[in-house]
């Protein structure tokens, strides 16, 4: 099969449409032909040598995909060649084939297009894991997620409002904000004109809000929890802005109030499985009721990996970068 | 009648025992006459001018106490006057009477006496709230303690233990460890001599802690993050060591691991009472089976709160240091 090899740590030039060898399904997993997959942030670090993939994964980029069944492995129940499906992956989404444990394959949605779908995997499972799962975002409460228009952001807008939070949201542009607020989103902050502490004091009236979805680490960290309310929980998932922060844990105490970091790639197969299966409870149902879509902004066949993760470095789209396998038919 | 009142914010020479109104309960609450009540770090904040009481708190130190239950204000069920009980306070403990919802009252525990279960309430609600309510720690387990011969150590030790944890405890001194040690610590690390990142490392063959449970704040926080195992949680209820912190985040993100930052008297009284119940659930059997004790390492009539103080600050103590209310039969 073919897949985008890694030539050697650096630009998107270095990402190579190249001949590999063909994987097989192992006890417990399923073998997909890859219909579609999409770019990540994680994909940029590994393509630039900073996230190693996690042991036993494949060496090729693409933590999602969307695909048909080609073979399952021994021990498999639930899937059968010629599925229709969407998958979490370690790696190896761009490519023709990949294998995966069973537990982190899903039927496709009924009424999303196996192309879009392709991009559904990644985003809602880190959302879903860390808004509801870990920080318990409930009906009523307030919602603050940085990057609105990002592919997590996108998601994070469209899960929280369905389920009853109100949803403040940063983003870099007008546009951008525009597109949040088409999303569900109630507050839109313009971070290059102004501070999100004092947005979210006047959109709280001083409480502060109950969950924060943050991907910016460092250079966010002291302003996040100035943002908290009382009991509030700061979810980190990535460091775009840095590794080492400072924090007043002062009034992290006053606050009563926690941060936790957390990434989903390496966590354990059955880790992922349980995430899989509560996403699909949590999200299926609104996808198939019209209530969430995978916000797409643009398609690129697989061979311009490259050039999609130039468009995901300069910060440009809203929504997810698909990457599309021809051939597959998705 | 007469409670201590904080001359001025100052040394212990500003605890003065003086005539002061008597308190009344008013709906819901129940007015206790004082046979002990114990020290704690944030009287000693407070008689300083560092913590104020919560708003509608007495004004006078003290937040914990066990006594005879005197009156019962309106709507009050499960007391009357002449019960043996115990109580988490806001405030006001230092006195001959204060009044408290009656969410905030235990009847005494079979087996403790009047007096040690002065020394009770403030210690066992923050570790069980934080070990357990919020950190889940569980059987199997490791879990680190800062300061294992305080009041809050010695209580966090016997009931880690109890719950099948394995112990991990730093303390300032040969006697103080070998204390922890009697009461169920299974590792102890003096940090004046050794390196608690490393000394967990070696403990965990490298695997880290569970949970955390520390006093110290900015000057542990990195070295705390380094301690813990994947999924680890760090519950910091106390700021000795400073209140800004630097941590690096991508040591927490790699372990999907959480900071969560409390304290107990800040709290409204229905979260109080949620959290007295289940402490009471889960360590009135234990007290009642002789598996846990409020260690004492002194007591002293209420008139010398000064030199308690005094003692706490100097930090040579193991336990509690109890202050009792003469004339109640304490």
């Amino acid at each position: 099969m073919r897949a985008i090899t890694i030539a050697e740590p650096g630009g998107p030039e270095q990402l190579v449409w190249a001949e590999v060898p063909d994987p097989t399904a192992g006890p417990g997993e399923v073998l997909i032909e890859v219909a579609a997959t999409a770019v990540n942030r994680a994909d940029i670090l590994q393509r630039m040598g900073f996230y190693k993939p996690p042991a036993g994964a494949s060496p090729y980029p693409g933590l999602e995909c969307s695909g048909r069944v080609v073979d399952v492995g021994a021990g498999v129940a639930g899937f059968v060649p010629g599925d229709e499906v969407c998958a979490l992956l370690a790696g190896g989404g761009y490519a023709e084939r990949v294998v995966v444990p069973a537990g982190q394959v899903a039927p496709l949605p009924e009424g999303m297009s196996l192309l879009d779908a392709g991009g559904l995997m990644e985003t809602v499972c880190t959302v879903w894991s860390n808004v509801f799962m870990l920080a318990g975002l409930a009906p009523g409460d307030t919602f603050l997620v940085h990057g609105g228009a990002s592919g997590i952001g996108t998601t994070a807008i469209q899960l929280a409002h369905q389920f009853g939070a109100r949803v403040i949201v940063t983003a870099g542009s007008a546009a951008k904000l525009a597109a949040c607020r088409e999303l569900g989103a109630d507050v839109g902050v313009n971070y290059r004109d102004e501070d999100f502490v004092e947005a979210v004091r006047e959109a709280t009236d001083g409480r502060g809000v109950d969950v924060i979805l943050d991907n910016m680490g460092a250079v966010y960290l002291d302003r996040n929890v100035q943002a908290l309310a009382v009991g509030g929980r700061l979810m980190i998932i990535g460091l775009q802005g840095g590794v080492k922060g400072e924090v007043n844990l002062n009034t992290l105490l006053t606050k009563r109030a926690g941060i936790t970091a957390t990434t989903l790639r390496a966590r354990p197969p059955q880790e992922k499985a349980e995430i899989v299966e509560a996403a699909r409870n949590g999200v299926w149902p609104l996808i198939e009721s019209g209530r969430f879509r995978v916000v797409v902004d643009r398609v690129l066949p697989i061979e311009q990996a490259g050039r999609a993760h130039q468009l995901v470095e300069d910060s440009g789209h809203v929504g997810k970068v698909l990457l599309e396998v021809a051939g597959s038919g998705g």
